[in-house]
C-alpha cells in the first residue's frame, strides 16, 4: 500500500481510501500497526488547531449515542444522519460493540438497519471493529475517527450499547454523550444502567410515538427532576427530551440540545476536554496493553485457575493471591 | 519478632499484639511483607467458613462509612461504636484516607475525635495508613481487617472520605456501604458525588437535630424517591433515613438498616459477595503493582513530560502516545 496515495485519497474525501485506512487502523498486525502510525502522524491532529486548512473548518462534532438493545439506536441514527446530510453535513457513523468481541454477535453500525443512510453519499457507516478487547476496539475507533475527520466528515456519531465499560469508554472519546431510553413501565425507567446518568450530557426518551407519547413525556419530566436532585451544583444539567426516531419527530430538538451542550463547553472548554480525553486515553491504552501482557503471560496462565479457586474457597486472601500472580508474571 | 507469639496474642485478642500485627501489614519493606504474608496465612481466612472455632462465631459485620468532610463521620462512629460495645460487640474502626497519602493531612480514624470509643476496651481504632497509593492503603486495610477479625472483633467499620476512587475501593471490601449526607440547601442535596449513590446500600441524612430535623426528613424523602427512579428493577432499594450522631438519635435505626441489608444478602449471598470481592481485589492489587512499576520506570519518567505536552498540544494522538510510553517502558 502506498501511504501517499492513501493520504491523498483521504484528504480528498474518497470513500475507497477512507475504508482502506480504517481497515488499516483496525488491524492488529505489527506491520499494519506501524503503517497506521505513519498514516496518522501524516494526517496530523485535526482538532481545529491546524489553521492552514483552506476551508478553516472547526473541529468535527463528536457525539456518543448509547442505549440498550431495542431502544431504537439505528432508527434514530438513520433519522438524525439523514437530516444532517440534507443540511449539508458529512456524517461518519462508527460503533463500539464489546459484545461482538466475544460472541461475534450484534455488530453495531449495522448498515442493513440504516437503509437510507448507508446509500447516502454524504454519510459513511462503519460497523464496530472486533479487535480483541474493549481497549483494542476503542483504539481502532479513535483512529477511525481521525481518518474520517481528515476526510472532511464534520459530524461523527459513535454508537454503543450498555455492555460493561463501553459507554464510559465512548464518553471518553466524544464531545457530547447522548443517552437514549424508553418510557417507564411501572414505576421504573427502563434501561438505566448504573452510572449511565452520570456520564450523559443529553437524554432522550425515544419511541415517543402514538399511544406512548404521553407516557414518554411523563418519564422525561420525572427523570429530569431526579437528575436535578442528584447532580452537583454548577454542573451542566442534562436536558431530558422526547423523540421518535421512527417518525422523525423531535430528532432535530435532540440535535439542538447536543449543540447547546457544545456551546456550554465553549471553544476553550472543548479544546481542554479533548486534550484531557487524549491524555486519559493514552494511559488507558498503556494499561490495556499491560493488562493484555498479564493475561497472556504463560506464568500467569499456569497459576490463575488455582489462585482463583483458592481465593473463592477462602483459602487465600487477595493480597497473598496478588503476590502469587505477580511472582508468576515475573517468572514468565 | 516471634510469629508464634504474635499469632497467639492476636487469637487471644490482646491489643498490643493486634497493634503490632497491623503495623506489620502496613509496612512496605520486603522483609515485613514476607512476615505479614506468613502471619496472614497462619491466621487463615475467617469468613465464617472455619467451623472448628470453639465459639462458632459467624463472619464479622463489615461496614464502609463515607461522606464529605463535615458530615459528621467521627461523631457518628463514636455514637454507633459505643452503642455496639454496650450491646456486647467488639468493634474495630479502620480508615482509608487517600488524602493523607499526598498531603500527610487529615488522617481518618482520628482518635481525638472519638474520645469515648478510643478508651473503650471493646473497641480498637486505627487511623488510615498512608502507604503510597490507594491500592497500597487498601491492601493494608484489608489485611488489618483480617487481623481484627482473627482477634475476635465482630464489627468492623471502615471510614472513608470522598476522594477519587476511595469509596469504590472501600465498597469493594465491605458487606454494606453506608453513605452519610446532609440535608439540602436550595434544591440540591449536599455532598453527593457522582457515582456514590450507585454503590450505597444504606443512606443516612445526618445532623437531623434541632431546626434541621424537618429539613433532613424532606431531603431523605426526596432522595429516596430519586433513588427508586434511577435504580434498576429487582435490586436492593437503599433505604434513606435520618439521624443525629451528635444526639445519638436514629443511630440505632441506621444500624438496623445495615443489618437488613445483610439479611437481604443472605448467608450464601454474603459468602459469594465476599469471594467475588476478594477475586476483584486480587486483580486490582496486581494492576496497582504494574501501574507502580510503570510510573516508576526510569524510561517512562524520561519521556512522560514530553509525551504529555505533545498530547495536550494536539501534536500526538493517544494511540501514538501510548506506543511511545510502552516503548520507553520496555526499554527500561
Amino acid at each position: 500500500m502506498q501511504l501517499d496515495e492513501l493520504l491523498e485519497g483521504i484528504r480528498e474525501g474518497r470513500r475507497a481510501q477512507v475504508a482502506r485506512a480504517i481497515t488499516l487502523v483496525e488491524s492488529t498486525s505489527p506491520k499494519h500497526r506501524q503503517q497506521a502510525r505513519e498514516l496518522l502522524a501524516a494526517l496530523g491532529s485535526r482538532d481545529g488547531r491546524d489553521g492552514d486548512l483552506p476551508d478553516q473548518r472547526g473541529p468535527a462534532v463528536r457525539v456518543g449515542i448509547s442505549g440498550v438493545p431495542g431502544v431504537g439506536k439505528s432508527t434514530f441514527i438513520e433519522a438524525l444522519g439523514t437530516r444532517l446530510t440534507q443540511e449539508g453535513h458529512r456524517v461518519g457513523v462508527l460503533a463500539v460493540d464489546p459484545s461482538s468481541i466475544r460472541t461475534g454477535g450484534s455488530v453495531l453500525g449495522d448498515k442493513t438497519r440504516m437503509a437510507r443512510l448507508s446509500t447516502d453519499p454524504h454519510a459513511f457507516i462503519r460497523p464496530s471493529p472486533s479487535a480483541g478487547t474493549l481497549g483494542g476496539v476503542a483504539r481502532a475507533t479513535v483512529q477511525a475517527m481521525a481518518v474520517l475527520e481528515a476526510a472532511g466528515f464534520d459530524v461523527i456519531l459513535v454508537e454503543t450499547v450498555g455492555v460493561g465499560q463501553s459507554e464510559v469508554t465512548v464518553a471518553g472519546m466524544v464531545d457530547t454523550f447522548l443517552f437514549l431510553t424508553l418510557a417507564r413501565t411501572g414505576d421504573q425507567l427502563q434501561g438505566i444502567k448504573k452510572g449511565i446518568l452520570e456520564i450523559s450530557d443529553v437524554i432522550a426518551v425515544n419511541k415517543a410515538d402514538g399511544d406512548r407519547e404521553q407516557e414518554a413525556r411523563g418519564a422525561a419530566r420525572e427523570l429530569a427532576g431526579a437528575l436535578r436532585l442528584v447532580r452537583g451544583h454548577g454542573e451542566w444539567a442534562p436536558p431530558v427530551v422526547t423523540c421518535s426516531g421512527l417518525n422523525d419527530v423531535g430528532v432535530d430538538d435532540v440535535w439542538q440540545r447536543v449543540l447547546e451542550h457544545r456551546d456550554h463547553l465553549g471553544a476553550d472548554g472543548l479544546a481542554r476536554k479533548r486534550a484531557e480525553q487524549q491524555l486519559d486515553f493514552t494511559w488507558a491504552l498503556v494499561r490495556d496493553e499491560l493488562d493484555q501482557r498479564l493475561r497472556h503471560s504463560s506464568g500467569v496462565r499456569a497459576v490463575q485457575a488455582e489462585v482463583r479457586a483458592a481465593v473463592l474457597a477462602g483459602e487465600l486472601t487477595a493480597p497473598l493471591a496478588a503476590d502469587r500472580i505477580l511472582e508468576a508474571y515475573d517468572e514468565g
